[in-house]
């Protein structure tokens, strides 16, 4: 090989976008420990306070709760190849690009989705989810978005999934932004299957995607009549390596370094108490909420839908997108996130999430856009 | 949550099992260095450096040659689900358990997988194989693992491309141990789709799996009647994220830390240079072979056939298996391989991979191992 390369020395960013999230400096020291095997009885046990502290952020007592060795996107996957069969009705919450993720997710396992569409930016409209329930009394399960990363909306998850229990119907939520961030309860709420990621809320590197399934979402994936058509996503298999016991069936590699890593985040969430990161989070949306108004930028989405982690900020007549954003990274090493689908070019995306929420990165993020906005 | 946790601090191992294998300590400091956004364009400059660095690693010029964001056996399945579809015939060898994966791929795909099976601790006989493909002459790929981990068999690459190129069917190879360790030339064997492990020979930290496909195989992609079954892993949408140029789409948020890992191990690769870690993990097997000898234990597999980098013993009668390794662990902190299968409780598995292929592991190796044995 004839070019040479050299060891990369990343840029220090401050990171405001839709994630990666600023990691914690002790995750990142607990990421580069020693590796050790992933059959290792040390590492068994570290497994088992992985998936009580889990339980802990997603407050449930459901056993099947671990991290997918994969990115958010492989949870998802997780979720729909366990639980939909071929000819499955899956009803599909859809206001922003995530929902639109599930919709392919559902097709190819060979599903139907039934979709309830409701504008980007505005939050998923319940009669219409009622009434698609009513019309598709044969629908396996409910799946929407709860906190949209690509809009900024919170949808009311805690009545989406009283609505699915109503109908009798498995409740499936992408928690990817949520969790850690707002409130969520998966055993309140009756939750079936949920799945998030670690570079959000939690402050983690990324790379792994924690999921939770409910008794009765285990119910179903045990009386499946179709092999799960992935073999490295089949709960059934993964649990033999993730169950209960001493005895772990080797499964895959597990990616021992990063769950050192996701082991530390959640002990610093243990620490702060998910309540009170619940409100740090409200608090900062708010501080920066302020600081917005006065630099005469406005919030996308209505009061009562926003989404204090991700803050969907419209971008004024006449700026160019492309350049601030540029700007702000080339000249205060700042990153915040551009518009995806209907809304690229329209919007900015201010990420406050983990301890990227912090009342010194509103301020930072503030000065940095007055300076540029001019 | 009433328990309280503490941060977890690993013991520090020798790993000479079957992987993860020892990581190189610039490998952990490059994976703990600051989090920058997956769509950061020094992060895309690193990212074109490690698609170069692997096809120098795989001696490839294979434009679609990247990481999964996954372990190797979503490397696995990413092959398969790209290139098989429902009713497609692939012949798969199998002499250990990963051919048996790659039959439960191919099963999940919908495609029918024909087996041909030769012993564990055997190589692939490649009379059979081209008996197979006479009797399938629709079949679509040939399937096998370079270098068979649960059994310490290197089976001829080389040999079973040609003659899967002879009968017009992609060839398949699995060389999630031999990438790094053992003689493999992608381009000049016709290796048309190929997948490997990070935490091999390597020596980076588990989680992702090298891939590379060839213009043949991509071709067979883009034609394709059905649409791939997974949406994580399907090909055309990762590429919009991995592909040339600036403007990447986002498809998932990579694991950016593992990728400063795997960068990191890559250049590590590229100053030893190829035929000089080969020939290194070559020599290392035979002082281990010597060792072994004097300590009267046994290699399973015939010498011609021997994977230097893992090293298949058998466990002499009346020796505990399990006691044993137990003792290793526990007092020399040192981790070796059991059996897998058929071969559980019959043999160790002894890895020299990667950094841990080095004459004082196999001191350590001997010395820990004669203390066990008296």
């Amino acid at each position: 090989m004839s070019q040479s390369f050299s060891s990369f020395i990343p840029p220090t960013r401050v990171l405001m976008g839709p994630g990666p999230s600023d990691v914690y400096p002790q995750v990142l020291e607990a990421l580069s420990r020693p590796t050790i095997g992933h059959l290792d009885p040390k590492f068994v046990d570290l497994m088992d306070e992985v998936k009580q502290l889990l339980q802990y952020a997603f407050q449930t007592n459901n056993a099947l709760t671990m991290p997918i060795s994969a990115p958010g996107s492989a949870g998802m996957e997780a979720v729909f190849v366990n639980l939909v069969e071929p000819g499955d009705k899956v009803i599909v919450c859809q206001n922003g690009v995530f929902g639109g993720r599930m919709q392919q997710n559902v097709q190819r396992c060979g599903g139907q989705a039934i979709m309830v569409q409701d504008e980007w930016g505005k939050p998923t409209d319940l009669n219409k989810v009622r009434e698609a329930l009513q019309a598709n009394p044969d629908a396996k399960a409910l799946a929407f978005v709860h906190a949209e990363t690509s809009t900024g909306v919170l949808n009311d998850a805690k009545a989406l999934c009283q609505i699915a229990k109503e109908f009798d119907c498995l409740s499936i939520v992408d928690a990817v932004t949520s969790l850690g961030g707002s409130e969520l309860k998966v055993d309140d709420w009756h939750i079936d299957a949920i799945y998030s990621g670690t570079q959000k809320c939690l402050s983690c590197v990324p790379g792994l995607s924690p999921v939770s399934f409910s008794e009765k979402a285990i119910e179903v994936i045990k009386h499946r009549k179709h092999p799960v058509q992935s073999w490295f996503l089949d709960m059934d298999l993964v649990m033999g390596y993730w169950g209960k016991g001493t005895k772990r069936a080797y499964h895959h590699t597990a990616p021992v370094n990063s769950i050192y890593a996701l082991h530390e985040s959640l002990l610093i969430l243990q620490q702060e108490g998910l309540e009170h990161a619940w409100a740090r989070h409200h608090q900062n949306h708010l501080s920066l909420k302020s600081g917005l108004d006065k630099l005469g930028l406005e919030l996308v989405v209505e009061q009562k839908y926003r989404l204090p982690q991700l803050n969907t900020v419209r971008i004024p007549n006449g700026v160019d997108d492309g350049q601030v954003r540029s700007r702000l990274l080339n000249e205060f090493n700042l990153e915040i996130g551009a518009g995806l689908g209907t809304l690229a070019g329209k919007v900015w995306r201010i990420g406050l999430m983990g301890c990227g929420s912090s009342q010194k990165n509103v301020d930072y993020c503030l000065s940095s856009l007055e300076a540029v906005l001019g």
